[in-house]
């Protein structure tokens, strides 16, 4: 059903690679080699080329289209707001933004009152991490080398992983090592000793950074492009005991993790913790009008009640985005689609990738929940050294034969699909995955 | 006709009001004082809210409006793409995408062939500055202390004015004063003087820094929120002789000025100059959908043909804004409204305000060409000792009060319509700026 039906290539395919090769320029990436997946349409797990090939999106994009491509509900909501009003200052108010805000703090924690709305998911680790630096008076930020916090000045050196290092232009970054029981940094043997060591790892540097110089922690509850590093059970609460016991702001970038991707509504949910701000982006609206901001805890927001805020920025809270977001919860929370995520993942993928592993030796570890998984593939179970690119190549180009759209990171699989992916799609596209794996495992091992 | 008309509050207006001052934060303010004007729709040239009251906009809202309000034509084409594809990967081709950089790149000088898509402006530029510094292999960026580049890490340290020393976090930028003849700082007497000192403290400084240190010159074409501070003949040659005599990436910042604003597709059409890179976003599809991005001269875009560029954003290229685009730019070229912008700043703005300047000893000067308009008002025209923010603030409440919203900032009204501004409409614009001028005045000097 999914699989790519036509060898024929549609003029507007044609016309889209040759101005796309002609004039876009591409995030992270050398330009010259570039072979880009052709997009023109696309409805609830799925998306095409006008050519007819047809994919099973089990990336949801960039872990964005949590409620699937083209929700009616969602899409009316654009259109409607489209003729309304599309684009106001963000000192107005309207009737729209108070809406979304008001959507978006539902499903905050207790003590949450207000919102800072952006562009997506790096101006809001960048605004968040304005505000713990003059909420504290301090300037660094401690954040972990697995993690991806977005692109811009500041945001991009809180990420951990390569990309900060050819943009270290900020300031005032520290990075630490976070649990990962798979890939230990601190020699542990069970998850419960890893997060007690990571914990360990993170006090001691704070420590000798010295404790009245760090204004945020910031990670991300679970962190996603780093490999779904679902945090060990006590991590998160002993991060908030560390954060507490120096007067440290505790940001929490729900970014990919939040509205529904794990099978709550956000991921913080899951774990004993509640930080001090919450970064959002993706999920609240599926992407499909740019947006991100700031949930920002009572103490914070008081702050701000008498002194300037030095931030802001042209689009913040626009309505067509507002208008996404009130119409993408409303709809998520209709039709139960964050439980149906987490059934999908405790009854379909969990299980189908438990069998997966069992079989192939390719993949080294599963680990995740609701739509958010890992699958590590390795050379070696038992030295888990990781395959290298070419065999990542390899399985995307064969995936996407067979009709799947795949998100790959490192040495990793990363299956993502939209919340709404039904157990059947979720069963065909796990079934894919494994056709693929195990013919590169005969192959490469 | 655009006064406003009604009194009674209409419901959605108080909840409007009600919910934005409990759940939305708000940008480059003390939170508690806020009154926010209520937006519920617009058309063209005016705006209103649900309870009837209408206002003509000499605010184009951020600057932003080029198009004017709701223009059919955009609606339609961002209604449709909503139908269709509302997101997708930047990694994918979409062919959207494609005929948007093509529009883009059909304004940019000779030598331009890419483009990089962000979500506004503040990214265009951050991007802009990873380009230059990844380009030279050099750190420093020198702008000027009147400007305004955005707000994330490295845009807002780009930016000269106060909003940068609260976010002083990010390294590598230098800051020099451009020319402003009505407020040299470097004691000239005519604008070709003032060109000329200008250009020898630029290069001063940057033979101070060390020429082989500094990656980028990142100017607005037309400093904007600064002042309109249209540069006088000659600058920007020199900066662009400047640059290359030292290897120097040239960004001009055309976040503002661009797509319209000055009655020309670009500011610096109207200057004897072409840059390295040029940032863009409001006007490019008037911020109906947050974008903006990055046009990439040749040498510099090669740079990346084989090196990795390390930068990115989720939502670079998004469908919604790319068809926003595709629209705008068709319908200002079709309907003309790059020349009726010119046309409306030759004939009935910039005589209006010269008449102004004229009668009204509150006036110490008026600058500008287009739709981009700056009144600069002074206690003392013989010392230009600028008004204080509350005789600004009672400018803005007597304008609104007659229905007319005004941009102010500092000790100045900005008179930036849409394009689209009817002779007719500007003419009552200035009527009403006139007459509330002229009660402010009567009152305070």
């Amino acid at each position: 059903m999914s699989v790519p039906t036509s060898t024929t290539i549609h003029p507007d395919d044609a016309a889209a690679v040759r101005l796309d090769r002609e004039h876009v320029f591409h995030s992270w990436s050398a330009q010259a080699a570039l072979d880009p997946l052709v997009l023109a349409g696309g409805s609830g797990s799925h998306v095409w080329d006008a050519s007819g090939r047809r994919y099973l999106d089990f990336s949801s994009q960039l872990v964005n289209t949590n409620i699937g491509h083209q929700h009616p509900r969602v899409v009316e909501a654009i259109r409607a707001q489209a003729s309304t009003l599309t684009t106001i200052a963000p000192s107005t108010a309207a009737l729209v933004r108070g809406e979304a805000a008001e959507r978006v703090l539902a499903h905050a924690p207790a003590g949450f009152s207000k919102v800072f709305f952006t562009n997506g998911g790096a101006d809001a680790n960048e605004n968040a991490i304005r505000m713990a630096r003059l909420h504290t008076g301090r300037d660094k930020v401690v954040s972990h080398y697995r993690s991806y916090h977005g692109n811009t000045g500041a945001a991009v050196v809180a990420t951990g992983d390569w990309r900060r290092v050819p943009n270290e232009y900020a300031r005032g970054h520290v990075h630490v090592f976070g649990p990962y029981p798979y890939r230990s940094e601190f020699w542990s043997t069970t998850p419960e000793q890893e997060a007690e060591r990571a914990l360990h790892h993170l006090e001691r540097v704070i420590q000798s950074e010295g404790p009245t110089s760090v204004a945020a922690i910031l990670l991300e509850t679970i962190p996603g492009t780093a490999g779904v590093l679902v945090p060990p059970p006590g991590y998160l609460r002993g991060v908030r005991e560390i954060a507490d016991r120096y007067g440290i702001v505790l940001v929490l970038d729900e970014v990919m993790a939040g509205f529904g991707r794990t099978g709550r509504w956000l991921a913080l949910d899951g774990f004993d913790v509640v930080p001090d701000l919450i970064t959002f982006a993706k999920g609240v609206n599926s992407g499909y009008v740019p947006a991100g901001g700031v949930m920002i805890s009572d103490a914070i927001a008081r702050t701000f009640d008498v002194r300037v805020f030095p931030g802001g920025l042209t689009y913040s809270g626009h309505p067509l985005a507002m208008a996404a977001i009130v119409a993408t919860l409303d709809a998520m929370a209709h039709e139960g689609i964050v439980d149906h995520a987490a059934a999908v993942g405790r009854d379909v993928i969990g299980p189908g990738l438990a069998a997966l592993a069992a079989r192939n030796p390719l993949v080294g570890e599963v680990r995740g929940l609701g739509v958010f998984w890992a699958v590590e593939l390795v050379r070696d179970r038992a030295t888990r050294e990781p395959v290298d690119a070419s065999v990542i190549g390899r399985v995307r180009a064969e995936a996407l034969a067979r009709g799947l759209l795949p998100f790959t990171a490192d040495n990793r699989v990363h299956v993502v699909p939209p919340c709404v992916v039904t157990p059947d799609e979720a069963a065909h596209g796990l079934e894919i995955l494994g056709d693929v794996l195990d013919a590169v495992a005969a192959d490469v091992l």
